[in-house]
């Protein structure tokens, strides 16, 4: 098939260089002319602007979105759309917020385009090697893009999960998930860690993903991560988060579930990255008042 | 090798069946003499005290023990031990306090009695076909049981943890990142439940076991419960607990681990099991006295 791939990230570039793997001709845009002209070298076909890259599909035309979530998603979509023609087909394979996702899709429909959203997971390996996704689509539209799909997938790897909106409300509940079993596994390294015994996390981690009930792909990047580094003494525990375990919390607090793991991982998250807290200057100081109970001075 | 298993539950028996296929002598023990028949019939060597179960055993004798946790295993201890000799094995392969066993080991250690405490993951399933293992013994005893236990574990699935202790430690942390690790798989999949689109939780778990960044076992029995009970109407979200994560929070607790996930996780299956509480009895109450909100009556 023929398709169009618009940022050339991390996730968008491994995702083009696998569609390409089979054999599917993709034409590729990104902002940035540099990764473009690494792309022509890669064998893709570069185009260095909106309009060239659409003049290079024949229609109906499919065009993978692959770039971060909000502003970038918009602006894109606005530039792209007065080039495109009825019953093309947009996918954002990003993750995007559901709730923006509802917008654009409704935006989309009343000029007769398609819009599906795709939420991606296994990271940059699954993205070329073989990816998870979950489709929210109408059902012509995700019968028009499934071989694709299908090719860049592992198998049994993608579902359409429902209508538009639910790929990527089923992706930001996966990633919801995913906060709390990381943080499951970092409490769990740390008692260890501090524990009694003397113990090798690498080898913990393998025994762990060798027949445990908890086996799995976080505890294998965990055996990973301790073989180059036994105690992780290079790294910091400062953790970022991108969107979607605040909007799984959003949600969760929207629906009223007790969502306790997941808005205590993305607190923690929150955490990591204070030196000090001022809600631990408050306690101090109220304990100061109250008992005498000595503060440390800056 | 020859060896004798005490405890012929469901975990006890399947790992005795295991290592009978690895064409280990295996000589059974239950404290109920109906499973002892069973195990004949099945072609074990079922004896029916522990002294015929220790003199059907060439020196050093190794026995297994697969009982639960806590008296049930000083028991058999007490029982066992003035029937051994110097140089025999036991080894306590269930869930026991890893205090309890460094207290165990001291005992038998006085006594030249070899203490190997083994944790075992896997399941019902891994006990039968391959389980994962982690173990606590002094070196020369894990050299000696070392092939009995290569035999009956996936491969790469067991790991000599350390000193005594160890394994029970190590096997009590894995059960406290589990407990997490179902939460907010149960946390994810409620607000799926509750949210605006149709979804197939079956569907879902499969494409989160296909490539996804939580993809592993927990996830591949969700899809395999929610083929059986699409809804999971048929049964009540109470959940039990044996020890093992309550354990994890007071190691955390002793050693000033912040373990949020884990805790809430503990906590929240207590809750599981209250139709009421009385700490919303007591907010309910409060929230009355002060802004005359109303409460729900008995």
């Amino acid at each position: 098939m023929e398709i169009a791939v618009v940022g050339l990230g991390k996730m968008g570039y491994n995702l083009a260089l696998n569609m390409k793997e089979h054999n599917h001709k993709v034409v590729v845009y990104n902002r940035s002319h540099e990764k473009i002209n690494q792309a022509q070298q890669d064998g893709f076909i570069g185009t260095y602007s909106l309009e060239e890259m659409v003049s290079s599909l024949s229609t109906p035309r499919i065009i993978w979105l692959m770039i971060p979530a909000g502003s970038a998603v918009d602006e894109v979509l606005s530039e792209l759309i007065p080039l495109l023609d009825k019953g093309d087909i947009v996918i954002d394979g990003g993750n995007s917020n559901y709730k923006d996702t509802l917008s654009r899709y409704e935006m989309l429909k009343e000029k007769d385009i398609k819009f599906i959203d795709i939420g991606t997971s296994g990271g940059i390996e699954g993205a070329r090697n073989g990816a998870c996704m979950m489709i929210g689509a109408e059902e012509d539209a995700f019968n028009i893009v499934e071989p694709i799909i299908k090719d860049i997938c592992v198998e049994k790897g993608y579902l359409h999960t429902g209508r538009s909106g639910s790929g990527h409300y089923v992706k930001m509940i996966h990633n919801g998930i995913e906060y709390a079993m990381l943080q499951a596994i970092g409490e769990g390294f740390e008692i260890l860690e501090k524990s009694q015994f003397q113990l090798n996390f690498e080898e913990i981690s393998r025994v762990w993903s060798h027949g445990s009930v908890i086996r799995g792909w976080l505890m294998e990047l965990m055996e990973r991560a301790f073989k180059s580094d036994p105690h992780l003494d290079s790294i910091k525990g400062v953790i970022n988060s991108s969107g979607e375990g605040l909007w799984t919390v959003e949600e969760a607090l929207s629906l009223e579930v007790p969502a306790h793991t997941i808005a205590s991982s993305l607190f923690l998250r929150y955490r990591s990255q204070q030196d000090d807290t001022f809600s631990g200057k408050v306690i101090a100081a109220l304990r100061n008042e109250f008992g005498g109970h000595s503060v440390e001075k800056k």
